[in-house]
Parts: C-alpha cells; sequence; structure tokens
C-alpha cells in the first residue's frame, strides 16, 4: 500500500491557454511540451488504515489549506477508481524551484498521481495515467513522458479522449533550456485566473484557438526532422501569440517585466549574432531559453550578464515517470 | 498663389490600425485623436508659371528623394483638384522633434494641405481637407481639428466618406500628454509595414477589427461625460490590443523595448497610488502619457525619473489649422 515515484516538470512550446471545463480541466487546444531533467518532484504515497484523514508534507513541512485540499481532491479520484477508501500519507520533496518559474505542480501531480495510483494496487497504462493526471493539473498530463509530449485535448465532455501521448522520435535530440530567473517578482495574476479572464473577455481568444493546429503540425514535423530553427520559431511564435491574448483581455494584463523584454532583445541579438536560440514564456515574467549544446558557454554568458536577472539554470531534455524504491526516498 | 498654414500633430486615442485600400488610405478601422498644441508644422506653399518641377524644403534644407515624391504626389492631387497644372515651391518647418516618437507626417500633411489648397484658390469646408488630407498620410486627416476627432472610416470603395470630424464638446477639456522619449531607439518595422504584415498574417486582426466599435463608442461618451478614468482606460486598452495585433504576425515584431514596458509600470504605479494617468504608445517604443493639469510636477518628475528615459515633452490640447500671413514666415 505504499509507493515513490519521480516525476520531472516540463515547458511547454505550444502553449496551455485556456479551459473549455475548468472542474475536468479541459483545455480548448492541443499542447505540446518537453520534459526537463533539471527539475523534479520525488512522493511517496502510504496508504494507511489507521488514518482518519489525509495527511501531506512538502519538504519535511506538513501542508494544510488550500496545497492539502488539492492532493486530498486528487487522492478522491484514486480511491474511486480504486474502490478503496484509505487515507493516506504524502510525502513530497519538490526540486522545482519555485523562483524559477516553473509549475511545480507539472511535476508535482504527475509524481503524486504515479506513486498513488501503484500504492493503491492500480496498475494504470501511460494513457490513463495522463488522464488522471491531468485532473490535478492540467500541464501534469505531459509529465507522464520524457521527451517531447503532446497533449491531446480531446473532444468528448467526460474528459475522457483529453490526454498526453508521447511525441515519438527514433532517437535521443539533445537540445536544451536555460531558465532565466529574474530578480524582480511581481506575478499579479494567476496562470488560472488569467486563462479564464483571457477565454472570457479577450476578442484574441479565437484567433489564438483557431492557429493551434498550424503550429502543432509544424512544430512535430521540426521534431521529427531534428530542425531547431523550425522548433524553435514555432515555440517563440506560439509564446508571443499566448502573451498577446491577455493584452486584448478585460480588464488587460500582462505577465511581463521589462527585464522580461531585456531577454527576449538578448535571445534575439544572440540570433542575430550567429547562435541560434529562442524563447518561451510561460504565465509569469521568467524567460525559458531554447538552445543547442555546442553554444551553452555562450548562451549562459548572455543571459547572465543581464542586468536584472538573478540566475540561469541550465537543462537537458528529462526522462518520464519513474518508480523508485522505498530506500530511494530519504 | 501662395499660402502658409500651421497644423498641429495628434495623438490616436482609439488607433489607425490597419488599411482596406494601400493607394488611397483607407483604414479598417474608424480611429480617434487628441490634436496636441505641442508639435506642428508650418508650411508656405507658392505655386509659381517659371518652376519645371515641385520643389521642397525641410527645415531650410533641400529635400530630394522618397520624401519630396510624397510631397510631389499630393500636389498632384490638388492639382487635379483645381484643374491648375502649375509646379509649387513648399516651405516647410517642422516643431515635431522625430524622436519624440510623434510621426511628423500627420501635421506635414495637414499644413500642407491647407496651404496648397488655399495657394491654388480652392476654398475646401473642412470635410473635404480632411479627406483631401488622408490621401497624403492617413492619421493627418485628424489634424485638420483642434481638440478630438474621429476619422470615420467610410464604406465607399473611392475613400469619399472616408474623413474626419470633430468630436464636438461643450467646452474646452483640459487633459494633457507627455511625450516620453527613450534613448535608445530600435524602430526595425516601419508602421506602415507593421500595419501591413498585421493585416496580412495576424491571426488577431479580426478581433482588433470587430473590438472598435465597443471602444469608440464608450470613448466618446468618456470625453463628452469629461470622464478621465473612462477616457485613459479605454485609450490604454485599445493600444494594448493595437500592440498584441503585432505579435501575433508572421514573422512576429513588437515595437516595444523593455523600457517601454518600464514606463508602463511606471503609469500603473502613479495610478495605484492615486494619480490618474494613462498610456498609449504608437508604432515605436515611445510611450506618450494622458494625465490631468493638478498632477503635472508628480507625473513629469515620475516619468523624468526612469532609468533610460531620455525627455520628457508636455503638451496641452492642440487647435486645427490656422492660417497665417506670408510675414508669420520667416
Amino acid at each position: 500500500m505504499k509507493a515513490t515515484a519521480k516525476a520531472h516538470t516540463n515547458i511547454a512550446l505550444i502553449k496551455y491557454w485556456g479551459k473549455r471545463n475548468e472542474e475536468l480541466i479541459l483545455p480548448t487546444n492541443n499542447s505540446l511540451s518537453i520534459t526537463l531533467d533539471g527539475f523534479h518532484t520525488i512522493t511517496n504515497v502510504s496508504f494507511k488504515e489507521e488514518l482518519t484523514n489525509d495527511v501531506f508534507y512538502l519538504n519535511d513541512s506538513f501542508v494544510q489549506g488550500e496545497q492539502a485540499d488539492r492532493v486530498t481532491k486528487f487522492l478522491n479520484l484514486v480511491r474511486d477508481l480504486a474502490g478503496r477508501y484509505v487515507f493516506a500519507e504524502v510525502k513530497s520533496v519538490n526540486a522545482v524551484p519555485t523562483a524559477a518559474g516553473f509549475a511545480s505542480s507539472a511535476s508535482g501531480f504527475a509524481a503524486l498521481a504515479a506513486a498513488s495510483t501503484k500504492a493503491v494496487g492500480l496498475n494504470l497504462s501511460d494513457e490513463q495515467l495522463s488522464r488522471l493526471t491531468r485532473q490535478g493539473s492540467g500541464s501534469a498530463c505531459r509529465s507522464i513522458y520524457g521527451g517531447f509530449a503532446e497533449w491531446q485535448k480531446g473532444e468528448k465532455e467526460d474528459g475522457s479522449d483529453s490526454f498526453a501521448v508521447p511525441v515519438v522520435a527514433k532517437d535521443h535530440w539533445d537540445i536544451r533550456v536555460a531558465a532565466v530567473v529574474l530578480s524582480s517578482k511581481m506575478k499579479k495574476v494567476s496562470s488560472r485566473a488569467g486563462m479564464k479572464r483571457t477565454v472570457e473577455t479577450s476578442p484574441f481568444f479565437k484567433g489564438w484557438v483557431e492557429s493551434i493546429p498550424a503550429d502543432l503540425q509544424s512544430i512535430k514535423e521540426g521534431i521529427l526532422e531534428r530542425d531547431f530553427t523550425k522548433v524553435g520559431e514555432i515555440a517563440e511564435a506560439n509564446c508571443l501569440k499566448m502573451h498577446a491574448t491577455t493584452l486584448g483581455a478585460s480588464p488587460p494584463f500582462t505577465y511581463w517585466l521589462d527585464t522580461t523584454v531585456t531577454v527576449m532583445q538578448t535571445v534575439k541579438q544572440l540570433r542575430d549574432s550567429g547562435i541560434p536560440a529562442y524563447f518561451t514564456i510561460d504565465a509569469g515574467p521568467n524567460v525559458k531559453v531554447l538552445y543547442l549544446p555546442e553554444y551553452e558557454v555562450q548562451i549562459k554568458q548572455a543571459l547572465q550578464s543581464i542586468q536584472g536577472v538573478a540566475d540561469v539554470k541550465l537543462s537537458r531534455v528529462g526522462q518520464g515517470i519513474t518508480y523508485l524504491g522505498d530506500e530511494d526516498f530519504a
């Protein structure tokens, strides 16, 4: 009745931006991501008959409130699926610095889903696990897989066809991501609230959704062809479109700080000087830069030297879910 | 056969962004502007039988090439309208610092239209003058009027119903504009080219056009009610929508620099501290800030203290076309 799993976070190259069903977490568009080696969550779940409620520890601290409620809500889905109504002790260790602007909920819910379903005795396929994980945190459903993954939005109202699948390639592609952490923080609109306001009020939301299929087709071609320029150009353009939609919301908002634009300019300058690099930005001010291993030194140097940049964290392409022995969970 | 006219530039609160006819300069949407006292062009036109071509002096310098060709092309329209085929000497003095990021073409073509039509003996109504001016430079058609003016896009293919009209108010409204000039320049995409690329490739262009009528109705209500908050909020949101459309273009582009975003943040902070102020941005990195006279000191101080701001130029609401005696043209 116990199990331990490790999951990595992921960064979307085609963004998840807009829900068609808030409760089931069903998106308005397909999205596509790279799983990242550098950032992960390890979670141990033990179902125990003697417990009278779920208990949740994050990085050795007992957690209550909204965060713990989301865990229990997710465990309820697992218990329903297994038909076993036992409370659990959940211990998570997060190696995703929140300051890096990564959604730790992606690796967090993927690890929780994997550990809890294994602990309760369910033996789910990747698709089943991804579909379940989606209901904890949307973008987490892509972290089931290593490499590139596509979250298929699905058409059905019950969400049964909304899960991620791997974007299969014949061999490993060593592309890398630099997470550029800005000194100044200012995330006033959460991604959940921002997405909702955009769907409901932005005159650009329709254009965003309509533009996705072409982006997806091209980027998948680029991934299969190992065409870094193609992948980078589409990822960058897709991120700019996502951020454009927020400028049309009512009231309008942006996740960008001035330094966000400085980093974007620097990436453009790197390209102009012959170093291939492309940026992508999630619902926050930090920037992630895609690059190729042979330019790692120049990329890191250029990004670190920007005024207002606190840190640059480098990552390779990561693996999907792995199950660990309990001895691995110290 | 000679005349001198003065025209002021204007700043759009509802942006002109998109042409439906490049040759006749017919827009895809109505726009609305304030004419500004602080920036003007004075132009003297003399039609002279002895000339064998048009000659054009700008700020005492003889001008040839593209800029002179645009003047001749415009004078051809005037000659056709008058049925008099005589070449002209045109002398313009521009008090619109190009560095301020104002379209000097707005005051330039308005002054040229007024002086040339008077010199050739035409006696045009404001509407006729505005329609003619539009064919020199689109936004110039609004500079015929002082205060607020609306450029009605019109429906006809020949452009006969596309001209500006004043937004009539019962008395003067003393609202002001600070032009924030940035140190670093980087306008890589001209407004003409940017507009065209956006119309042709941005998935957001349709949403932009569709959102205009509601913005126009609200801002006109705000102007009539002297509701600064209403006018400011709509102007700021409209400008953000215009800039959002460029992020969706293919390839994507932006007119913003990092300091552009810093100025936007500062304006937001001013509002948060109780000082009403709103920004608008044209097809370039500089920012214009709308404010009320009682806050002039604080506004100027806050904007000037931003790192990367080279100058802050203040302006009041300006007048429409005025005709000067030749003695006024030194």
